[in-house]
């Protein structure tokens, strides 16, 4: 294991890596000062988030450092993608237990490939040390005056849908705690989620409402209606379920589609009437789109079976305090 | 201990908090959906910077909630400062062993106490479990084409001044770690750093660079000069000691001062022709300023003793993952 013998070594391992951005039209001041500055674009506002990963909480201990550098990006990219803003600029605050420049170096690789794909400047951050724990912060653009999207928007009759497809990542997950082997296609979606920012970006003007899956669906679905004063109803014989989720009993890959969390998708609401643009909508972002219900005026996030029975997920939802965890 | 039974509460008790901006001309979107959104002030660029502290290493264990929420967000602010910028929003990323509602409230009050004497608005966040830690993102503004105070360009015959005094926080750090009674006023220089922000802004196009000294001078005078090809000289008995230090021998007080750390305050070159507005600026700004040592175009960064010879601090100077440490 190689160590640097300080925090400048890191640093300028972080500021050669070719993922800093230089000094452009919207990059001001990049690494290396006391803080950065960024100029945004005329007649655009500025959409920020930030989301922190813990070793053993967001990804297992064997994780891979190449697959933690891209799922911290990526999970700060989802949520700007929610907000149909387009990444710009991340800062990377990292907490390290010892100055590994290995590690760093496939943390960096797996964060570049990922921050490439939307040419997304590396413009600051701090190297700490301390139990592995990384906080990335997501910088976006987005056209002022053209809606972002909210949660609490929906309306009454809205069609709800998801992209991609559920459950693939909780079911890597569950057999990775179980020790079995996790199929290489199922670690992926586990350990390297793709943000759909197309997806955000076709949505603007007509989407009412949009949040990522972080959690699942059971928590993030209330989530999105909360402040609309309305609930809604998900046929889940209509969920998108990972084909691998087939080969399991009912009760349990519903479960894993709507409670198991870190899918990364995108759950919408639409009106009903613009349901008709779904395919167009589907083939500009490069992803598969399904509608999996409805907004209703009785303020109950509904999950239904067949048969209209509610469903319950046979495992706790995810949440980082629940203390049944 | 009372304790939140989940991650939602945590978030109501941040959001419910009066730092909480409400939506502005400024904040379009704060906290509550995937991302915020901000407006930058028309002709204004943004600074952006990001600082993690974690227990043990950035704060001793015993520090009390409240300080942990001033000091987090003052390191920031902190920076903010020495690029002339005007702070404006912050994110918080709190990383927490247990949802303990008590701790989060008294970090929540030292945060405001800080957080209102400059109207900065709590946009964004992240709440999750593990070890202690805190990353907090600040933003601020500047007037575009008003020069930020970067690094790197101090000029050959420069002064080099220091606000405020210097070593009273590493003396409280080293009493508390001797298991010495530290006197309160040095433990609020530790634990409540106030940044130096009229002065950052009041040192507009006047000081060539600037820089905060959060490592302590040794470590942070040649990232000052880092980039300008020139050295510099200070002269050790121009250095305004903090008055408690009196008592210490010459080589331990001298060694506070220069490489203790945690002190806060800002580091600046200014044009010498430019002296003679210091005790305006100080009156400005409300903080003392010493001039201590000048810009040379020998490269070497040199700490003067009286009779000229070079000074070596008696401890290690601070970096994260300096081993020795």
């Amino acid at each position: 294991m190689a160590t640097a013998d300080n925090e400048s070594d890191l640093i300028a391992l972080i500021a050669a890596n070719e993922l800093q951005q230089r000094e452009t039209d919207s990059v001001i001041l990049g690494i290396g000062d006391d803080a950065a500055i960024i100029r945004v674009a005329e007649n655009h506002d500025l959409v920020t988030c930030t989301d922190t990963l813990v070793v053993g909480v967001h990804f297992p201990l064997q994780t891979s450092a190449y697959d933690i550098g891209w799922k911290s990006l990526a999970v700060n990219i989802s949520d700007l993608a929610a907000m149909a803003a387009t990444p710009r600029f991340a800062q990377l605050a990292l907490t390290l237990p010892n100055a590994d420049t290995e590690w760093l170096k496939e943390f960096l690789a797996g964060w570049q490939a990922l921050a490439s794909q939307y040419n997304i400047g590396l413009i600051g951050g701090d190297t700490t040390r301390g139990p592995l724990s990384i906080t990335v912060q997501a910088m976006g653009e987005i056209p002022r005056g053209q809606a972002a999207l909210r949660r609490g928007r929906a309306q009454i009759g809205d069609v709800l849908v998801v992209s991609g497809d559920l459950g693939g990542a909780a079911l890597a997950l569950q057999q990775l705690q179980a020790g079995e082997t996790v199929d290489s296609g199922l670690a992926l979606e586990l350990n390297r989620p793709q943000p759909r920012v197309a997806l955000g970006s076709a949505l603007r003007g007509l989407a009412t409402s949009a949040i990522d899956l972080s959690d699942g669906l059971a928590i993030d679905l209330p989530r999105l209606m909360a402040g609309s004063g309305l609930g809604a109803k998900i046929h889940l014989q209509q969920l998108p379920l990972k084909p691998t989720l087939a080969a399991l009993g009912k009760s349990q890959r519903y479960s894993l589609a709507v409670s198991g969390g870190d899918d990364y998708e995108l759950l919408f609401s639409l009106p009903a009437e613009l349901q008709s643009r779904l395919a167009e909508i589907s083939s500009a972002a490069n992803v598969s789109l399904t509608v999996i219900g409805e907004v209703q005026a009785n303020p109950a996030v509904e999950l239904l079976t067949t048969d209209g029975s509610l469903f319950t997920p046979n495992f706790t939802a995810y949440e980082h305090f629940n203390e049944n965890r």
